[in-house]
């Protein structure tokens, strides 16, 4: 019934590992764990949802434009739809979820 | 631009704090801090909005007719609409967020 989010998380992968944890009336609630991982050199996140993101462990850093902002345990940030980002860093010390 | 979840978390409070995060789209994203706070004795919550929770901080006994579930950091849970539940128990040791 209930769902750790910080259970079973890889410690490497190949790429960003995301599972829907619910979904449904317009909202998806996903765990997205990154080991290392970075967007690639001048790719942008362009999407037609909103997102709003928690930190529950590790460190990231986003940028938007010329601004980086780094997040880390309990940091939380709303992205609007449209508003371009890409995922600057990620720790390489721990999955960050 | 970031919100620190676990900031300015109260340690004592009278009741129950909610605060609204995030607000549109039928969604409503909320901190709720509870310092061993508990519903009382025979009061059961009976929603028309779907809630979907995750415990950041401390533990919490969600009551479920005459199931009591558990819940440690991490650990989330969700709950349709109209699934009468209480909040049978928060931890006295620290806040639970």
């Amino acid at each position: 019934m209930t769902e750790n989010i910080l259970s079973n998380i890889p410690t490497t992968l190949p790429e960003e590992l995301t599972t829907v944890l619910q979904e449904g009336n317009g909202v998806r609630i996903e765990r997205i764990v990154s080991t290392g991982h970075r967007s690639p050199d001048g790719f942008w996140y362009d999407q037609s949802e909103h997102e709003w993101v928690m930190v529950l462990q590790g460190a990231a850093r986003l940028q938007f434009g010329h601004h980086v902002v780094e997040l880390v345990m309990g940091d939380s940030i709303n992205i609007p739809a449209h508003q371009k980002h890409r995922v600057e860093w990620t720790s390489p010390d721990e999955p960050t979820v």
